[in-house]
């Protein structure tokens, strides 16, 4: 294999590219470029049964297909999250949180394309920076640095939020309901501030919910996947040859890395798409 | 004045139903039957900025306006609610909280019309009973009684919930997200088990929401209403004639009990609408 997704449902299996070794299916030969949720390892078995599709050659790079331009699993996520789900209007208040991830920077620089004003939130200076030098996030800040995120968010956004692009849940969406505009929109794509410690979880004001007629939304890509895919890669294509969305990648070699990797994601050690390069080899 | 509708959100005024005795303004006469928001009193000045309308004569009791044919406010809720927010299709399964309150009353009564599975929680037995025998809901419990409302759900709901109109927030919510249906529906339409102790919110675990692609939706009436009230009053009209719709209506007498019966819609005492009627007269 190639590549390796450092995300996955289960700690064994994530989305992968490979390279075919030998086929039994005489759709695949020796050679070809595949992208399926394959077990982490240099080598792997892939049944038939298994979610999986040939790799056309393109323009961009293979670890693109993972990230930026990747229909399985998360990266699309961003796109059709932000436009479908958050259904933004120019001029809009747009917040995401963990937006040096894959999929929060991505939905940062779409809103910036579209025409919103966009801060993040991120766990250290250095991805501050990085948001507002590299990704022109109109302004980003670091919660590890504030003590009371509903003032803080108060400060970034005078004027209401109304859209947010949560990444973490937990105590950040509190305080997210709190600053909220009337008719706000909250697409739920990730709540890591939880998934180790369920103490952690959002205690939501019900009240402000109903007040402000909020919707808060959990989804998942493949859902809304067939409809819009087309749409999606024709305008994210063109961003990337113009230069006008910034692809960030965090990549790590060997399978040795995978675990380090994987634990990292929820330390918030990464910086853009985290990716495992298993094999150096030419594209 | 006529008939007090006790729900309001502030502590002396509220939907009213009033008699003209005596108008500078030549839109209204006296002896005219009005429907406003008005100060909870024997007499009262209305200024000319006041919501209000002339009511006109109807074949049903006057009560029924503040209630089942009520526009202003809380009690149109139940229709848009159900239908609008919360899309329902035929046979699916449907929860409601506070089930013998004014809304829940109603909203389970137009599930059932519908063609859906419904169940209520309340908080007494003989609630219970009014639910199964009054207004045949599929059934009914008391969450009293109960000391897992999680696993309670899954008893009343063995193939899952679709559809929870929300009157009372906190732990309940929390159960229902557990034994939600994918691309379950939430309407939230109360938060009474917090108005009085915020340490009662709902801690909503995220990662099912995610995953089940749940949408919590917070409402308020007057953003639906003109578009969709005619429907509104020709359906229930309809259902009032022919019965199919029981209307529950708690009348309490004298504006001595205006303190008492607010209060008693927070501790559960009601069933059905909450209307305290300040004269005795002939409608």
């Amino acid at each position: 294999m190639l590549c390796v997704d450092v995300f996955t449902f289960q700690a064994i299996d994530g989305p992968v590219i490979g390279k075919v070794v030998a086929s039994g299916n005489n759709k695949f030969v020796k050679g070809d470029l595949v992208l399926g949720v394959f077990t982490w390892a240099e080598y792997c078995f892939v049944k038939e049964t298994t979610i999986m599709r040939k790799l056309e050659p393109s323009e961009f790079p293979l670890s693109y297909h993972l990230g930026v331009l990747g229909k399985l699993f998360i990266n699309y996520m961003a796109h059709v999250g932000f436009f479908e789900l958050c259904k933004p209007k120019r001029g809009e208040k747009v917040f995401v949180s963990a937006a040096c991830g894959s999929i929060g920077s991505l939905v940062g620089q779409y809103a910036k394309l579209f025409g919103c004003y966009v801060v993040g939130c991120v766990g250290s200076q250095n991805k501050v920076a990085f948001l507002k030098d590299k990704l022109v996030f109109d302004d980003a800040f670091n919660y590890k640095e504030e003590t009371d995120q509903s003032s803080t968010l108060r400060r970034y956004f005078p004027e209401g939020i109304d859209i947010y692009f949560d990444n973490v849940g937990g105590k950040m969406l509190e305080a997210v309901i709190d600053n909220m505009n009337t008719f706000g929109r909250v697409a739920v794509c990730g709540a890591t501030s939880e998934y180790i410690d369920i103490r952690k979880r959002a205690s939501l004001d019900l009240v402000n919910v109903i007040y402000k007629r909020i919707i808060i939304q959990g989804f998942l890509t493949p859902d809304l996947m067939i409809h819009h895919f087309q749409n999606f890669m024709i305008k994210t294509s063109n961003y990337l040859r113009t230069g006008e969305l910034q692809v960030t990648e965090d990549i790590s070699l060997g399978i040795e890395s995978v675990p380090s990797a994987f634990v990292g994601l929820f330390n918030g050690n990464n910086i853009g798409k985290k990716i495992v390069r298993l094999v150096e080899e030419e594209e």
